[in-house]
């Protein structure tokens, strides 16, 4: 009797279980299709773009950017809009960056000084250039070995659709600076990390080595290269002015669709930006995405189980937003059921990565079975990553999930003047936004546990693909 | 005894013309051939866009590309090279082009004045724009209907392979300031004649209309549209600079391959160019082209009949050099067989069109037999242009050929920062010095005589295609 009531129960569990994935199954579905026909994204990333364009964190546009933020997320309906300060350095361009050989052949150069560059004199510093085609070649050089020059470094970034050929390059930029630096330098000049061929400089982080250090359009690298090869003594004039400030009030700003439960699933995409462009692929489509996807997920289900939190994060660029809003929520930690970031681009999805230990459970199954039509890789290798904003939380033991965009075009615009509205296909855009609103959908409205299914999980990862 | 004899002769006569026809067509194949595989218009080309780069007529730029010039005809064995000098009108841009949007929505525009805009005032011009999205809707506007007003013209370019899509909206660039000018506005803007869609605006000569006169981007042309859309007054400050000088000099530089008669086939492209970009397809191409097609039309010939100038004429984008030329050399006049220009880009060369009455004549029937490997249509319609440089000698009567290339690409990049070295396609630069190859050997080691094949040819020209 006992082992007959326990099957039965079981049995009733189970089909209790089966119904909900049905239901799980068929609301994705129906929050994918509500979104390939829907054009809330695009709405939103047409207002941010249009309306604040560039939003560097510190600048009176991060302002109008943050109170954007709050106006548009009460017009969509969410509740708990909140917006979160917190203090945190900031480096400004001020005026344009300009550079020039001075010899042997007098050409201007089109550059971008590197977030952290130091300022140069007002009216220019001037140096001989020593020039490496290989970012290796130029670490094997000895310290002290570039006195008085000005490095620079023109190793040419992979074009991939996935975003190892941005990963293996990245020291050109974040850590370039220091070692030219390290090595007598008195200035740094590096090849974009860029897979286009405009004339247009790719600004971005990490050039803290206390010396002048800009970005070279492709052409002007190349155009560095073509007179260095003719063996004279080339002379370069970079001027580039730019101020720090060490405690600026930034703004983490979130807006909930409420659930019935205290638990939380916690997304958006960074609300600021790097100055040249209008911030339209990194990261208003990232915002727009998020936004749209939370709308989407629910608006056919009723009240979801699970509260949805978009969040506008305040200062991906420079750094901050990550660590301030892991701290500001730290006591709820626990009841994060999630977290996730979409900010490399409004290209098609390719790539889904759930967390560790989640693809059997049948709220999965479901969100899997939805993204069918959309033409993306059922990756079984965990998500580890996220994105820049949810590292903290992730760090701190949040579950994590990646939709890993084509970043095939992104590399070609990225933290440029080009990172503009044109650049991005609405048809994509809405394919971004139904792979999120099916995953909110069935993980707000089921009760689908994340980091028990990890702990259950077996250590080793399977591989991602069998290629036999 | 009479009949006999003069048949007799007539045959010889035929037989030698036969023989030189076949001389001819393997004369020009085999000059096609060097010219695929040959290097002389990359080095021309690879030299000039690094060793001066952008040349403005008017600037010590001009000067460098000069002796530049002449240096360059020297060392490639050129005879009798010459610099003409000339005087002429040039604009000259001060400092670095700026705009921004003021109200309602602040952000940064990406512009650079047009050749012949007013300068603003020192701070700047500010002022509410009128938006037309049509140039026909801006020229419907009333006389003194846009006072005060900055008047923003924004039709789109068509991207055609030929250069109809630049002709069809060239008026936007050479009429609109004026046209603004006289319906009261007080400054003019107007979306690039671009077919590409960077942030990078695309100057160009003509704004003759007394006010400042600037493009915008594709990109920032788009974004004031949508600004418009929204209904609000749109203020925008426009900051631009630049001197005229009524008396520039100026140099149109020409050397030689000397031929055995008086006789003289003109061709070449201009030295001069805009000066965002460094001149690689607007003109650098046609100066490269041209130079090495001379040298390798007579490389394995001889002493050719006629001789090949290769003129490097010298304030094509500010106008001046075609008039300078013609009046210089108008007592060579009757002298010269044909003239042609360079000066469409780099990319492959798609229609070949010949002087009126030119295409049965052996000599033109060995050039396109030439062709056949190269992929160009033969044209039936007479050349009746050439180009810019070519055209005041055209005016006076001079025959003239026309050898198209697709501007696909070259409609991207024109009068931008774009225009660079990097953009140029090493395997169709080769094609088109080949079809100028293959063209002056097949005129230079004949007597054809276009200007009386024109004047024995029907008046009506045949149809350019069959479509049947």
């Amino acid at each position: 009797m006992k082992t007959k009531a326990l099957l039965a129960a079981t049995a009733v569990l189970a089909l209790a279980g089966a119904a909900q994935a049905q239901d799980l199954a068929a609301g994705a579905a129906a929050a994918r299709d509500r979104a390939l026909g829907d054009q809330t994204a695009w709405t939103v990333l047409e207002s941010l773009t249009t309306e604040v364009g560039p939003r560097p964190v510190g600048t009176p546009a991060m302002d109008r950017a943050r109170d954007w933020g709050v106006a548009k997320l009460k017009e969509l309906g969410f509740q708990n809009v909140k917006v979160e300060r917190f203090t945190t350095p900031t480096w400004t361009r001020q005026g344009i960056d300009t550079a020039e050989v001075i010899s042997p052949y007098p050409q201007p150069l089109h550059i971008l000084a590197l977030g952290r560059s130091a300022s140069t004199p007002p009216g220019g510093l001037t140096g001989e250039i020593a020039l490496f085609r290989s970012y290796q070649q130029f670490l094997n050089q000895p310290e002290s070995s570039l006195r008085g020059k000005i490095a620079v470094v023109t190793q040419v970034m992979a074009k991939t659709q996935d975003i190892s050929g941005y990963a293996n390059i990245n020291a050109q930029r974040s850590r370039g600076a220091a070692e030219a630096a390290r090595r007598g330098a008195i200035g740094y000049m590096m090849r974009s990390l860029s897979t286009d061929d405009t004339r247009l400089p790719h600004t971005g982080g990490g050039a803290d080595g206390g010396i002048p250090s800009v970005a070279l359009s492709k052409p002007d690298a190349d155009l560095l290269e073509r007179m260095v090869a003719r063996g004279k003594p080339v002379t370069v004039r970079i001027n580039a002015q730019s101020t720090t400030n060490q405690a600026s009030t930034a703004y983490n700003i979130s807006g909930e669709i409420p659930g019935t439960t205290d638990e939380v699933i916690v997304l958006g995409g960074h609300l600021d930006s790097w100055d040249p462009g209008t911030g339209a692929i990194d990261d208003g489509a990232g915002i727009a995405i998020t936004t749209a996807a939370a709308k989407l997920a629910t608006a056919g289900g009723g009240r979801p189980r699970r509260t949805i939190r978009v969040v506008m994060w305040g200062s991906e660029e420079q750094g901050g937003s990550s660590a301030a809003y892991a701290a500001a929520h730290k006591d709820e930690l626990s009841k994060i059921v999630v977290v996730g970031e979409s900010d490399d681009g409004p290209e098609a999805v390719y790539n889904a990565a759930l967390p560790k230990g989640a693809d059997a459970h049948p709220a999965m199954k479901a969100f899997r079975l939805a993204l069918a039509p959309l033409g993306i890789v059922n990756d079984l290798t965990p998500a580890t990553n996220g994105g820049s904003d949810v590292s903290a939380m992730v760090r701190a033991g949040a579950p994590v999930v990646e939709f890993r965009n084509s970043v095939l075009r992104y590399m070609d615009l990225h933290h440029s003047a080009d990172d503009t509205l044109d650049k991005v296909d609405p048809k994509n855009l809405s394919q971004n936004v139904a792979v999120w609103a099916a995953f909110l959908h069935t993980v707000a409205y089921s009760d689908i546990d994340f980091r028990k299914l990890a702990a259950a999980a077996p250590a080793d990862a399977p591989d991602v693909f069998s290629r036999r």
